[in-house]
């Protein structure tokens, strides 16, 4: 089905039915993506500021047969915010509905239009008294409405769930125009199909999210920071199982950093402090959040004791201050920028079940060996079964020497990741850079339902054309 | 689209391409439900063994044009389980898949086929020390399949979510007859559509589920229960709020009890102790669940001071013994019993924000004196915003007596629930007996998607038809 380019005359056309500014040309920074690997056409840009503006739009792009490029904070890093290819988009930007409508502290809910910033939807729920849990490096920039199309994680999975966890409802123009209003909160509702799970995580390709209630909870009243020297990666698991069995809940994250983490730490971020004398070749970071009754260093203290008895850990460091606490975290938080600055040859974002991540990580340095000659820095979210396994060059080589062996890396570790039953986008999405890896290891059956549902809400493919499913 | 009845000359081709003994016809007990309101059409029952088996069955009823209903426990309370029109169907029973595949508490994973029944489930994560928490008065014949078919919610919402917060990934039949094996443990997958929360809660109209993987929890260490007399409804918010401040996630229940349950339980069900001299007018249920290292009961006695203070609550009991929690719990699981003995006019499974939880009781309560004078039982889990608000003849009358009057009783109940932005099926489902509440309150773009996903997925209209949407 050919889509028509978003043209002046189709912008000309917007322009007479919508407030005044709210079509423009739009300027580079909305045709970019974080990692550079796609350059959007420039097409129409809108800004609405209502769903009645966001419905209007829709509904004159379906007539029209024009694509539209939902644009939430631009930091989505597979390419679901810009269209490289097909004909010029009409980019929807929810950047002016950044309204919070409401904060109900006694009901732990928040209700925020979709372009509000991450981490102003986390102060309003502080001021308020509450946690927002959804945290990851983003959130100064990232937009709600965006970090549910894609179903945004973090690091507060472990405790609190993925961004659809967080959502109690939505309201969201569906491709033909027509809003709806699903923005109950309520915590149980069993009446119909769960359309509002089906939007979150569709990168924009069945509707567009214009608001949504979110879920808050209570602020643990004490955090408990360690970083704990652990005997292998398979002790990781045993020591997680350990601390869900002594402190339930309140295990609020759950890092994994290999020693190649550090070493990249020392050779590009000096600044960053690495409290070890020796570098772990495994070690895990922990936060726990407790209420006022629970001292979280002293239950640190006993599930350290209790894993140095089972042979879990051989050493660690458990956070004095809440200083110390920070410290840690910038540890694991400039993991990412130093892998930036070593530069990557190939970077996945992957998740197995929890007990395959040991196998995992054995298997897939074997493999790539076979490839190649390689340093691999293997991180992350252990405690949801998510890691980002990137692989980088030896010292005195470049990602550009290993241009050529990128597809087969990456085809490499995910083929692992799926005979493993893991799933080679844990939680950045599909976009468009991963529309083929969907095509080459989601089951056929699942495949088939998800084209039959995008053919049946948005017949026309006007809906973020060529994200998650290739444009027919 | 009309559907051919299931004939015995169905029944025999079914049998020849099915093992000896999978095609039956159905006892009585198949084409009955609990409340009575439904007589099932006897048509042709199959027990598959497997997912294959069910592919089979689903394939050759969508050639023959079908109508396949899927039966779990028949326990399901809104009639999604019996097909009392249309042509006669093939009840397709979950009832031999009751093998537990696979128990990994390391991973707080169980994967389970479609007919185990929920306290075979609970039992088998009990045994491996872990908790699944759904749990609800049906756990002991209903089947996980239905659970998360009708995604029930029970008695652990508070804490641990409803059915489909429990649940990983799924093994389902599509309505074309393809299995999905979606069976993940993954607890992050961003990889395209999410079909297993569209499956969930779709009551068998989309597909018919045959296993799941789903997510266990650390055991408390220690429970405590507490049975406190509040000021009002309304403080019953205010409590909770105060509960989940002091005590975070560890509040695994918040019940809330009306004086007219206890009336109903003396009345009916003497042998019930009551532990107050003068009944309450509003009384909670609190359960906290936590780790070894936290005093359950001086939580609570901490959280009863608090109360105390901010003049929440004005009485109240601590249980000071396992034995005496449970007499508190049975308090609370006696009211339905003694609600049945009573006899009720019309009963009701709505949610609404909890903020509008006091004025609905207030403005329900004014607005069906206009309509006669009854007794209401108003009770349940106000910490989901889900109360079972149930209408009851005055003593010397029946319900006989107001039969005429309860569909005005019903229409002014979830006329108001509506208004306060809340739903007419928090926990129960759709199924045949709120089809038309369903068309009355649903949000017009959500009632064509779903009708829009239904007709893609299910073109021929076979999956349990009649049952969430109005069979076309």
């Amino acid at each position: 089905m050919d889509l028509n380019p978003a043209t002046p005359a189709f912008a000309q056309t917007l322009a007479a039915a919508l407030p005044e500014g709210t079509i423009d040309t739009p300027e580079a920074r909305y045709l970019e993506e974080p990692r550079g690997r796609y350059a959007g056409q420039a097409g129409v840009l809108a800004r609405p500021r209502s769903a009645q503006e966001v419905a209007t739009l829709i509904r004159m792009a379906g007539e029209a047969r024009v694509g539209v490029v939902p644009y939430g904070g631009g930091t989505g890093l597979v390419g679901g915010q810009v269209a490289p290819e097909g004909a010029a988009p009409l980019i929807l930007s929810l950047e002016r509905m950044t309204a919070i409508r409401d904060v109900l502290p006694e009901e732990n809910v928040l209700v925020a239009e979709a372009g509000v910033i991450l981490a102003d939807i986390q102060k309003a729920a502080e001021d308020a008294g509450r946690l927002f849990p959804l945290s990851l490096a983003a959130e100064g920039s990232a937009r709600i409405g965006g970090n549910l199309a894609t179903n945004a994680g973090g690091t507060g999975v472990l405790r609190y769930g993925n961004a659809r966890d967080l959502c109690l409802g939505l309201e969201a123009v569906l491709p033909d125009g027509q809003i709806w209003h699903g923005l109950t909160r309520l915590r149980k509702n069993n009446t119909g199909y769960d359309l509002r799970h089906l939007l979150i995580g569709a990168e924009g390709t069945l509707g567009v999210i214009t608001a949504a209630a979110l879920k808050l909870s209570p602020r643990p009243a004490r955090t408990g920071t360690a970083l704990l020297v652990i005997r292998d990666a398979a002790a990781a698991l045993s020591l997680l199982a350990l601390a869900r069995d002594q402190m339930g809940e309140t295990v609020s994250a759950f890092e994994l950093i290999h020693r190649q983490g550090f070493d990249f730490l020392a050779e590009t971020m000096p600044e960053v402090r690495i409290p070890f004398d020796t570098i772990p070749e495994w070690s895990v970071l922990i936060e726990v959040g407790t209420s006022a009754a629970l001292d979280p260093a002293q239950a640190l203290e006993a599930l350290f004791a209790a894993a140095l008895e089972d042979g879990l850990v051989s050493d660690g460091l458990i956070a004095q201050s809440a200083q110390q606490g920070r410290d840690f975290w910038t540890i694991r938080e400039s993991i990412p920028e130093a892998n930036r600055r070593i530069g990557s040859v190939s970077s996945h974002d992957i998740s197995v079940p929890l007990g395959a991540i040991p196998g995992f990580i054995g298997e897939a340095g074997e493999r790539l060996a076979k490839l190649g000659d390689f340093r691999i820095n293997c991180f992350g979210h252990v405690g949801d079964g998510n890691l980002h396994y990137n692989v980088f060059p030896q010292p005195g080589r470049s990602r550009a020497d290993h241009k050529n062996q990128r597809d087969a890396i990456k085809t490499c570790v995910h083929d692992l990741v799926h005979e493993l039953g893991g799933s080679v986008s844990a939680e950045h999405g599909v976009g468009r850079l991963k529309v083929g890896d969907l095509e080459r290891y989601t089951d056929p059956a699942k495949l088939s339902a998800m084209r039959a549902i995008k053919a049946a809400l948005d017949p026309r493919g006007i809906m973020n054309p060529g994200a998650v499913l290739r444009a027919v």
